[in-house]
């Protein structure tokens, strides 16, 4: 399967540059500007609206919508609601982000109403917010007894089953899974983890993938590999992590489909 | 008319730097760091005040204020025209960035009701953006039948005459009217096109110039000679968007009054 | 003192980067991303909440509480109660960044009221803006008739007292007291100053060393000498303020506890 898989990510970066598709972000206010950025340098176009009035409208223009709860509040919640089943009406495909998932009741509990009622196409998160959903979904046997990649993987099934959703698990190696299928992803670099908000621009490129790739399990992998891949291009001589963050942006920019499918490190599990 | 035009540009950014203006942004989420880092590099004083209990008291302190509706809210919209009435009775200039105009009723809205409201010295967006308003206005005579840089034109200058305020549209070449005359700005380059948020530093970057220079289409060119200057400087090596970012805040800081003399492409038409 | 007050300025580093502390942020929207990425530059871990339904719980996961009243609202304002007083029943330590203060009454007052009823361990900010509060509060003699560096230290010295909290006064030197004790902080560059949000990193880095380092004001002395010598390290070869900010976060990466003891300028007056 990997050079298959491979192929559909250089496709997928070809596709979002050609279509341009407008993502509409209702994302916390640290990675505002990153997301932006990153979904500008890899082609898409970002926009910002988190108004309960207006988000009906600007999903309708959008192509997809990432909804990221970094930094909740009650009239911000309401508008992912707002916006989230304008979505779903509309087949506009969702990511949900649930940043600090398990810090608190109000995070763990707005992602769970979220997927609930708004069904994502893609769940992405670390494997700490991930197992936190699971705990408190009540969907995992034995979450708390052990831990590691491989909970994290038999937990993602398990709640993407449960869920309708695809579940995308981000990490040393990335798991991505529809409950039936299971992807992993090897690119990427540590310096990632140095930097604010890498995880949430993971979710923002998801979003421009999902506008062009109907398959949900699929568009997760590409944008993870191609946000891996230009991880790769941005660390190549171990930049310090403010230059690190700067030259991630420039890789969105320069990375080509061909460089995609070159380095892409996907399989099929 | 070029080089005095060129002269004033000049003069307006030795004016900034010595007077180190106070700007009061109510600007949007995304791009406030940026705003933020591009008016101090320019030599302006940037601050940000959003609450309506406060807006009154920080726009006296102010030389110019900022209103940009990139992430609208209602309670942001109800301290942009507590500010911005304030600054019109204290005769503080204000100049309005109408972002998404278009997009959403919301946004189309406010910017029609602020501009009537608080009649700002300078209404700056891009082609898109002016459109919208004329069109929901009911400016504009053919709007739908053609589009492109004339019909911008043609719209802004009835749109200046029509709410009494000075309109710069900015993009390839920038144009700015007060209604009777027509300014043409050359200066920039596509790569400011590649980075979230150059639109809403020319807005602000006009707000500085605005407390320094009286004459607001003459402002409104000089803020686009300059910026557009800097974004030339920033790109000289080609370099891509997370570099030439920071790069244009590193050019605000270096450009020097003899720089934007010399290198002004800048005409009244 | 010098040698020993440096030396446990390179302990805290070495803690903080240990100890990786939680740092809660209720921060300013401009300065949010550069916070976090300089905490996690200097090895600590930010969060950022400010809904009143979940600071409780986040402060209680949390090192140290930073709030910053850079940008208020009424329900941040709230919000900042809320954590504050959680904190002080927790005894996780505060770090108040009175941005503003004297432009308006919301910011002096929140400013003033916080110091009252949450009792931070560190209050943080410029000549001015505790001058401001001074006046404000009532808490000095002859504020008006003289301005500068003596006239802010002796008012610093009668705050700490007044408030039984550290005021640490940054500036070309910095000074931290308790009322008892005074440090002098020597480290930094001018080129700080010419960066957005610089005031508040050394607000945010006060809180990391707060988490690791229980005598408030040596903690706040030596976050301004790590601060202090990252920013030496930083402005090396006199970079432009958008190049400068960047190697500012990879400076705080790269900067080790024998950097800092040997480079400290710190001594007890």
């Amino acid at each position: 399967m990997k050079s298959n898989l491979a192929e559909r990510a250089g496709q997928s970066l070809a596709a979002v540059r050609k279509q341009r598709a407008l993502v509409h972000n209702i994302t916390n206010y640290v990675v505002m500007d990153f997301s932006a950025n990153a979904l500008l340098a890899i082609g898409a176009s970002p926009v910002m609206a988190h108004a309960a009035e207006e988000v009906q409208e600007m999903v309708a223009l959008a192509g997809a919508l990432v909804i990221n709860i970094g930094t909740l509040s009650s009239p911000w919640i309401e508008a992912m609601f707002v916006a989230g089943r304008e979505a779903k009406v509309r087949g506009v495909p969702i990511v949900l982000d649930p940043v600090g998932a398990g810090a608190t009741r109000m995070r763990t509990e707005t992602a769970l109403k979220l997927i609930e009622e708004v069904k994502p196409s893609v769940v992405r998160g670390n494997a700490s917010e991930i197992l936190s959903l699971a705990r408190a979904g009540g969907e995992t046997r034995g979450v708390d007894s052990t831990r590691g990649v491989d909970e994290a993987q038999a937990t993602a099934m398990q709640l993407a089953s449960a869920w309708g959703t695809c579940v995308a698990v981000t990490g040393a190696e990335d798991f991505i899974t529809d409950g039936k299928r299971c992807f992993m992803v090897g690119n990427g670099d540590v310096l990632m983890g140095r930097v604010t908000g890498t995880g949430c621009v993971a979710t923002a490129l998801t979003g421009a993938v999902l506008a062009v790739e109907k398959d949900a399990a699929v568009a997760a992998a590409n944008a993870l590999v191609i946000y891996g891949v230009a991880g790769e291009l941005a660390a190549a001589d171990r930049p310090r992590p403010g230059t690190f963050r700067t030259r991630l942006i420039d890789a969105l920019d320069e990375i080509t489909p061909e460089m995609v499918v070159s380095r892409a490190k996907v399989r099929e599990s």
